[in-house]
């Protein structure tokens, strides 16, 4: 079998499982999700070994400590893993909702009700515990689910997805819904940007170079981030105490992560009295400065900020600081260099706040609270799929109803049209 | 200046206008659709000598009679488009409003609010009303947008949109709101499909050969509909003069339509009763019927089909008929052959009613109703930019909430994430 007739026949696979997925009832998939965590359970050992023989491959091929650790899966992980499952399980079925009902003037009624999207594709690196979390949100909404992992954890995965299908198989999982692609050459994941005859949805969580990639080759609807570069905006009527607050937080709370701040936008009728002592508390922290030349006049060891600077994703101590004549060239510098992820306005004003708000085009607005808080479980969504910078389906954290769509329920009694 | 740089020089336009559309009031909005239709009035001679211009070209050209009547703008039909513009106006603007709300107990407000999407190309082939009904929709729902018809209508196209853009900009409508491709090639439709960094959305409207150009190039996400390939299916509990009222009405009352029946399915329990009265009603009607071995049994005028008869979209008086052993059956044909459109049962039980429900897989389901009721003004949009068989973002047909999106709004006092 080729690599594309063996996609394919997964593709096929995966779409007559979701038809039978997508009338499981709300119970029946609760039955199927704690039987994976019960399988994961026994199989721990098992998944363990597998983990290690990843951990060998990797440290033979040289991967970096922080990759090595990323791929690493240990008891107190696993347990992690399970719990995630339960904690899923209680979590409302979205699937069957009637999200709006009406009577048209003939007597029809139209009922707009929530449905499992189909077939998902997650496509991803180096964690493993992606393929947990992704196949178990998938199947809690009702879509059957094909998972792409990095070459390091294939082990891993498969031990992982192997005990899911196993487990979930006992409490009426169809077969198929859970499956993962063995091959790990990017060959593969173009197969599966063309297998938009069986695919709905594509979901890449990686790098920038492979969401790139995916979004530039892809026939199948994909949903994605590339990157949050996160901008906090001080205004000139800002609370300075709060400011510094936030700006400590956005920053340093974990530099890492997407929704971390890595542009401060500071208005220049309060620079002079917020950039120094903002900048005390970023020496603290060790974080590096790179500023535009009015900071740096007040500021004198924030290095030159270039170009590239306003374009950066720095994951790391790293800010860049700007000082901007009003608000209006805050939401254009925003809008120009920030990548509609999350951004925030610290403010006393309620009419900066509402500009702000509604010219930012991002996905996640703040007003006086710090960028951090873009996260499902942050959102009360009780889990995340990730976070979409797009505009279509979803925009922000994704949770289970975003795994959804709908369709239109007609009830008549004959109804013809004139 | 290239193709190229003209379409990119066209989408950073409309992304700055787009920037503006947004902040407009619904007041401000409704003000520049009806300086549309004014102008549109005033302009009435200069639109309908354009549309001779394409008249006399198409005529050269040799088009069909069809054609040349979906080419043609009459004094009648500059009404009806007239109309259709002070329709829109009278419809609630989406943009602002609250789809949800809620506080987290950190005291965060998080508030989902509507939002327009930003800039939405409409790849359209022949009718020039095309242009300016999705133009009208596109920028009461906030949106910026870049419009391709074909070359057929190249001059009635230009001058429709030079006159939205001037009728509209007297009342604020920002320059570059609605723009026209003028090149007609499809390298135009090509670069269109590469504009994802400007581009939000794509929206294809015409034959299957363009969808499907468009879904396999393109970056950019797209919303589309190849081709309505309906069902009615007619179960064994079916009152059979509700049967034949609705296969009658979905075959014959407009054949040439998305949502016509191209495909009846018979329970065999009931065939020998209904199949040769549904088939006296189609000779009226001129209906040719194709049919399987059983159908054809039992009426002996029924032409054989073949394998390619259930998946066509006939658009025409010819119907594929085939009798079926159960429910299940039907269901399994509708999924595989059919394409998500539109499809119905016909039944008196609420069992088989809610299986076909939940098992076809299709935008809209009907139960005792003719499919021809999928159109936005028949389900009470007011107005529609098109029907989507997708399953992201909007599925059946979509009006002006389809052309929103959302983002997050949040409010805070000063939170930090701990």
């Amino acid at each position: 079998m080729t690599l594309h007739e063996e996609i394919v026949s997964m593709g096929r696979h995966a779409s007559t499982a979701s038809r039978k997925l997508a009338t499981l009832s709300a119970r029946r998939k609760n039955a199927i999700l704690q039987a994976m965590a019960d399988e994961l359970e026994d199989r721990r050992d098992r998944i363990l070994e597998a983990n290690r023989r990843d951990m060998e491959a990797g440290r033979a091929a040289g991967l970096s400590g922080a990759m090595l650790d990323r791929l690493e899966l240990t008891g107190s992980r696993m347990e992690s893993m399970i719990r995630g499952i339960r904690n899923v399980t209680a979590l409302k079925d979205p699937v069957g909702i009637k999200i709006s009902r009406w009577i048209r003037p003939n007597g029809l009624e139209i009922v707009k009700v929530r449905v499992p999207i189909g077939v998902i594709a997650i496509v991803y690196e180096s964690r493993p515990n992606v393929t947990v979390d992704a196949a178990v949100l998938c199947i809690k909404a009702g879509n059957a689910v094909i998972l792409r992992g990095g070459s390091e954890a294939i082990h891993s995965n498969l031990a992982l997805a192997d005990a899911l299908q196993a487990g979930g198989t006992r409490e009426g999982l169809p077969e198929y819904a859970v499956q993962i692609v063995r091959n790990t050459d990017r060959e593969a994941v173009r197969e599966l940007c063309r297998l938009n005859e069986y695919l709905d949805l594509i979901i890449p969580r990686g790098g920038e170079g492979l969401i790139r990639f995916i979004t530039e080759t892809s026939r199948v609807p994909v949903i994605k981030h590339y990157k949050g570069v996160c901008h906090v905006y001080v205004d000139e009527s800002a609370d300075l105490e709060m400011a510094i607050r936030i700006c400590e937080n956005a920053k340093c709370q974990r530099p890492g992560v997407c929704n971390a701040m890595e542009t401060l936008l500071v208005h220049e009728r309060i620079a002079e009295r917020f950039l120094p002592r903002m900048a005390q508390v970023f020496r603290r922290h060790d974080v590096e400065l790179r500023g535009d030349e009015k900071s740096r006049a007040i500021v004198r060891d924030i290095q030159a900020a270039c170009e590239d600077d306003w374009y950066a994703e720095y994951l790391d101590l790293i800010l860049a600081v700007r000082v901007v004549p009003d608000l209006e060239s805050a939401v254009e510098h925003i809008n120009h260099y920030g990548s509609h992820h999350s951004d925030a306005i610290v403010t006393g004003s309620e009419k900066a706040a509402r500009r702000f708000t509604n010219e930012v085009d991002s996905a996640t607005v703040y007003i006086n609270a710090s960028t951090r808080f873009t996260d499902g479980g942050e959102f009360g969504m009780g889990a995340e799929i990730g976070i979409s910078t797009d505009k279509l389906h979803a925009r922000g954290p994704m949770g289970l109803e975003e795994l959804t769509t709908y369709k239109y329920v007609i009830y008549g009694n004959g109804q013809i049209r004139e």
